[in-house]
């Protein structure tokens, strides 16, 4: 944690380079010929120039969606249009930041280069529609160490400001005791990664492993480690989390916190807010994200009745988005904006039960943005 | 879900009585012999009259503590000394119930038997120390219906008001699907119960079983089911149940709710007041009963910066609670309040580094606690 | 681990009576007058005598059944007579010994009192049947240790022999570290029960705790644990198991081991014969007692081809079991022995299509089972 | 499943290739220039003449060994000449077949690029050394049904003869019912792949998800599906596979069967055998591959006395592999072989007292495997 002008990604870049020796040679050494072969032959090359123009976009308080990752219907391809299209359009509507590689992106269901495709299409898009500020968070999360920084230099290099990076949980049995080896993996990521890292908490994606808040205050107090998202739905623990960080400052403003603890749904928004949480991080601002934008100003203006009363529409919404996944989202946004299309294989199709049910239960939720 | 005045338990267990067939001849027919003979030698009988000279005890938000249950340091016998004191103390304190037969009660460790003497002897110390109207909430969950309803009988001869059941889940694997079986479960429980049912969703404590909002709202229709405890943490839930269940009521009066959605745990005390909850059933006010009220009051008069300030001790506190369970809690308070001894067997005595690291844990809080 | 002939079991009675001071008085002791309360007026007192008579039935090697447990149709009452009936119809069939309060007997469902009432109903069967040399294994595992004795206790007053234990498990985040806690519960319970102690590991039944193999050969060093069931279904630890504790014996006799080492299913019966086990504890065998006891005897007959054979239709109809758990094995049953009835509620009645694909899925054991 | 002369990889790769659209043009198509990028600089690029002289060699029962991947200490870098080393000394211990990319060999610490280095360096070592007919099974397991046919794609490029594939699992709970996702899964990936698949049943890797006889068997129907790898440790599951499989052959021969039965740990060899499998597919055999050879030599000569006693060392040592994972094995390799080193990180690197018991728990293996 540390101010975030303070973060001087280029440099921590060479020291994570140095310190990871990724450069030595020898048979499976990453050189930067396997980085840019890894891009492949259908990268565009020019977003190789934005680490050269990498402006500092700071990581504040807000709404952040984790957004989708869409695929053209027959060949199941990247459709790159409709990734644009969307990710402007959720710009639009106020929110705060966008990332990408998540469990809405479907990051399990894409190669490294089409991961630079998606992150790297995003950050043009955005540049090319006036939003050239806001930042792009880029899941990183990997089993090993060297390939989590790996997907982190890939991040920095597609124009992503900072990594989301799971715990790795493939061997925990055989992990250190105390968490002793989960705290080494985020130092050694954190020390090598070109763009800070924000800790995800989601235990459902990692076998149940659940990080503590003494972990995650601890992990908070490297420089390159600037936040934090819970999808455990834990307030308790976002609670103990935000208390814990905030002694970590010299002054701390709520406005722009050296740590940033982010709610990874958003049925649970004001619940964050009332604990001290500084927003959220959630793939229901996929369907609606002025109501899940609104909902947190009207906390944060002090308009806790209104707040709470759109709260209740936003998580009953997102009952929907949480039973449906990514699967349910996107069929949402096929039936309410027209566009969305089928996750990749093997994730099945839905049947027009199954649309219409979630097309329905998006229902007072889709009312409610058409109304702000 | 009906306003409280407008449950009868007679006519309930009346009704119950007969649907069970509970006084039905046969080999294993449970008669009111076998009840009373259940109750033991040793169970105070006039007790028994308690049900006669039952009153009234509405369930309105606030604190309500699920209290420990002591036992003689040599023969594991149930302390009733202590257990009387105990309750006394929380009660002078300002809670609004108590509950016994949680999993802080170790209601799993105790006979059908012990568990009415420690029902009755709260209810008698309550009585005694001119806190007659304070409610007392009874754990009945049980695998079979039946047993769950004998429990819910037993709790309201033994002076219980409510009775808190979780849902069976031994035999989950078989049950019917999208829930049906806990539907009828719970119906089946609250038309036999003389006194009315409080859901308790623990997931923790049943295999996994996590029961949905959906359910939760569908089982709040039901006359004489009348609340529920999370335990889930998930305050997007409680927020989903909190608007679900308003909408069952002629007129919602959040000070005296037709159902009652409390939250438990204290780390999440707040978070569930923004979400619409009404209040705690948390074990951590074993500890520090004054401090878990005034976060609530706290919050309620509208100061929310002192209650997340005070929430953020409770919540460090509860992290303690947490890691050390019954085992931790006991530990605490034979530090602290000068009483508590030990679980029964297996569960281990702590060792002397843990009751350290429990003590200290508790500091902060304690010190809190004392402070009001 | 003892030659049986050396367990007194009234010795070990005494110790354990007051090594638990369960005799002491308090408020909660368990006294004489609790225990015969808890039997209910409607047990059969005379099987109170039982221990006064209490012959020595070796546990010697071959198929033991978890017997069901039968209520009637519309009060759900225990049906002592179809309780009598199937024991000795398996009895007759050949089979080793019974066990009752297991899984397929719905302990879970029962009172104590109701549980005395199966145990001895099924003593006096197979006693006037002629089978009175046949041993009962009754299901004992309770939370807490003093319980556990108890039902042991109870066990042997209504004519068990052996006592099958599984783990407590409520709160096992608490319990002391490397399985102390569990070591200590089943030495304090086998110290203290009047009958041996059959160590039961069921992960499945008790939130995944499953014991290792150290633990277990740890625990057959106590004279009065001489057997284990092994339901986990992992055969590499029974083949463990089978050698640590051979070891112990001065002299290893496989036809009447020191140790008793059971597949807790019938799948995989041959299999643990192969790695050296001893027989089964199976459900299975309620619906087919002569496949499942042929199946071990043409394996022990070194006819390994025919075992095998029938080893997989033994298989294939265990997996119906498995899947329909004990409701589809009491609709197997009913389909082809006229008998066996609903399980308690809230355990659901089988829909019409699927006690057809249950009595389907039976079918082919069924013909082999009647070819006997 | 087919008899294995039957099936033409390079007849099923153009199927795939067409129905895949791999080929296709587009922003994120997979190219063969994709594909020969994703191999890397480093990679040995002769590898890819591989599939030209690509051999058929047959899958037989007997002890398939997944090798352990090899580091440099300092650089963590792929230490080829060991992999190499092992790989040789392996195949002259008389085992039947290697698989790379499995657990064992930390397929989830690799890049593409650095996998087919692994696989491509083993086939290499076994052809210079004479083995050019010893079959190389390759872990291809993936979230996507493209990346999984895409890693087929590579095993096969780099001298890979099977595919092992692992069923996706990170939105299962969004999978269509009855499993139909998962087939439609593994019969996609079956025709498009260029090499045979085998599947692999490891609920332990994939969230839990653990597939039934039933889907085994019926996926067992598609000509390119020859296998099955169960380390579910469920021999009763094996029994019903090997039983449901048979039947699907016109006739079978168990010494060459169209569907092999693997277990996939060694402490259960001989169990697997009665049950009908034909053999092992076992990280164990790293340690002692001439006793997980003799084991099942042994047992099918009908020396079953024999086979159980060396079964009985051989699961011992097996429990010290089960506890120490891969990181156990590695420090066994350390101490007995010599080599070994170390596990990529965040896996921990021993301390001296693992390394100590692990040694110990190893001992007796080694000293029989070194009398053999």
């Amino acid at each position: 944690m540390a101010p975030h002008n303070d973060s001087s990604p280029a440099e921590n870049f060479t020291n994570g380079f140095n310190r990871m020796t990724l450069q030595s040679s020898g048979s499976s050494s990453l050189t930067v010929e396997d980085l840019t072969a890894e891009l492949g032959s259908s990268y565009d090359s020019s977003t190789l120039d934005a680490p050269v123009s990498h402006v500092k976009r700071p990581l504040v308080p807000g709404v952040y969606v984790p957004t989708m990752c869409f695929f053209d219907k027959e060949t199941e391809d990247v459709d790159t249009v409709t990734i644009a299209h969307h990710a402007v359009r959720l710009a639009r509507a106020g929110i705060t930041g966008l990332a990408t590689q998540g469990s809405n992106g479907e990051a399990v269901h894409l190669t490294h280069s089409e991961r630079q495709v998606v992150t790297a299409t995003t950050r043009k898009a955005l540049n090319e529609a006036g939003f050239s500020q806001m930042p792009i968070i880029v899941g990183c999360g990997a089993q090993s160490t060297r390939e989590a920084v790996l997907l982190c230099r890939q991040a920095w290099q597609a124009g992503g400001d900072y990594a989301l990076v799971l715990p790795p949980s493939y061997y925990a049995p055989l992990f250190a005791p105390s968490s002793q080896t989960i705290l080494e993996f985020f130092n050694a990521v954190a020390d090598a990664s070109p763009i800070p890292i924000i800790i995800y908490n989601y235990p459902g994606a990692v076998n149940g492993m659940d990080m503590s808040s003494d972990i995650i205050v601890q992990l908070a107090q490297h420089p390159n480690i600037v936040g934090v998202k819970l999808t455990c739905g834990n307030t308790g623990k976002l609670n103990r989390v935000v208390a814990g960080t905030r002694k970590l400052s010299k002054e701390y403003d709520p406005k722009n916190p050296d740590f940033l603890v982010l709610a990874g749904s958003a049925d649970f928004s004001i619940q964050a807010l009332a604990a001290g949480g500084h927003g959220i991080l959630a793939g229901l601002a996929n369907i609606a994200p002025k109501a899940c934008t609104k909902t947190i100003e009207l906390w944060n203006q002090g308009k806790h009745t209104e707040a709470q009363e759109m709260q209740e529409v936003v998580s009953q919404g997102d009952w929907t988005a949480i039973q449906g996944g990514v699967v349910g989202v996107k069929a949402g946004l096929e039936k309410w904006a027209g566009y969305g299309g089928y996750c990749r294989s093997p994730l099945p199709r839905p049947t027009p039960e199954q649309s219409k049910n979630w097309k329905n239960g998006f229902k007072d939720l889709i009312m409610l943005e058409k109304s702000l």
